[in-house]
């Protein structure tokens, strides 16, 4: 069954929470390499798979995209997504990524932003994407890196006998398949995934891969946070860039 | 200047009789990998960095390569690859793979076995190869994995109590450069690459990234020597096939 964890309340609490206050990874780290990959997208039509409170959607919808239709499995964060991140050009619908079935070349760019290693199956999802995509479109998404989902339990830094942090631990990296976590509630499954399946799986499926990013806090980041600076050190997030030919394979 | 190491006494006894006990991890896990990512060998013309004692060329050669041209820094791997793997379609060569010219558009594959990694100008090695090779032209190489080169000096097991390995240490993956690394001798000099990078360079000098492998080793070989199922749990190694497009890009 796919996992609903948004809709926990004790989950949702404390990740509204983060995300309210921009103080997460995601807003320092992921969304600007995110963004640095999409292509301009004046008057294009975007797929969000995983599409939370809507706050990348309304972001396409000020860049003009002609329309935004918004995935997700938590009624919780659409709730919020249709009150905060409302636009004539967006649609959000309430519906797990597994089963989510849309008409053939219908986007310009299908976008996910660290919602794919919830997925147990890749695969499939990779190739309805190419389907969606029409001819000449893109695919980009972030994931956690499979340096950080590798170990089960899920890795976690070494420490010195004092208290400093001496390397991230690295295990496990060739079992693929779901890793417990904790993060903010007990439980949480991530899927990991060896960067050969990601990676092989969206040329199988017939799309080109163009661009690969592990973003580092900027320095001037590191400067105003100095915790950033460990995200030079292990990279949390592994992004790609993908599209379909124009010609079809 | 580029660095030598196969040319010291010390290194290259120790190095040779691993090679000839066939015992590495290059003749279980990287070698069989590398061979499965090829394109038919028959009637084409193969180009070798990093060559060594000559056996991958005379494999090459017994696949009715129509030439394959060997080439290495080092003078006693290329004397024992003239002694021992000669062939009439083969050459060797000596002459570092940093200063190395070659005509444009002359081979059909261009492979390097664990050589990459010893090389600072790896972006400056890719464009050149994209130019020796001809359209439609593969590129297949196998280096250290980036989360084994990443820490500074290179990463270790770490161990609990009753020292079992619990996990490999990643750290400073993003401070791409030189690792020192005792292996044999001390001192011997890898350079770190970020993922990223060994893809995006590929990229950008206009090669289509076909595939990636990170090998593991089979349950037979397992079952023979138990210590390969470490190779599970850390991939040592990242493979890479790439193909210049057809119509030029």
């Amino acid at each position: 069954m796919p996992q609903n964890i948004y809709d926990n309340d004790d989950f949702f609490a404390d990740y509204s929470h983060l995300r309210d206050t921009q103080s997460g990874l995601n807003e320092v780290l992921e969304q600007p390499a995110l963004k640095s990959l999409l292509p301009p997208l004046d008057g294009r039509d975007v797929l969000e798979l995983g599409c939370g409170m809507g706050q990348f959607a309304a972001w396409c919808a000020a860049q003009k995209a002609a329309s935004v239709l918004g995935v997700d499995i938590s009624a919780k964060m659409l709730e919020r997504a249709r009150r905060e991140n409302a636009h004539p050009a967006i649609t959000y619908r309430q519906e797990p990524l597994e089963t989510l079935t849309l008409p053939a070349e219908s986007y310009d760019l299908v976008v996910s932003s660290l919602a794919l290693h919830y997925l147990e199956d890749y695969a499939g999802l990779v190739r309805r994407v190419q389907e969606w995509l029409r001819p000449g479109g893109v695919f980009v998404y972030s994931v956690e890196h499979p340096i950080a989902t590798a170990r089960n339990p899920m890795g976690a830094w070494q420490k010195n006998e004092r208290g400093e942090k001496i390397g991230w631990l690295v295990d496990d990296y060739g079992d693929e398949g779901p890793r417990e976590h904790d993060w903010f509630v007990a439980g949480v499954v991530k899927y990991h995934r060896k960067l050969e399946t990601l990676i092989n799986e969206l040329i199988s499926a017939g799309l080109m891969v163009e661009r690969l990013s592990e973003p580092e806090a900027l320095p001037s980041a590191v400067a105003l946070r100095p915790s950033l600076a460990e995200q030079r050190r292990l990279p949390p997030f592994l992004l790609v860039r993908s599209r379909r030919p124009q010609d079809g394979v």
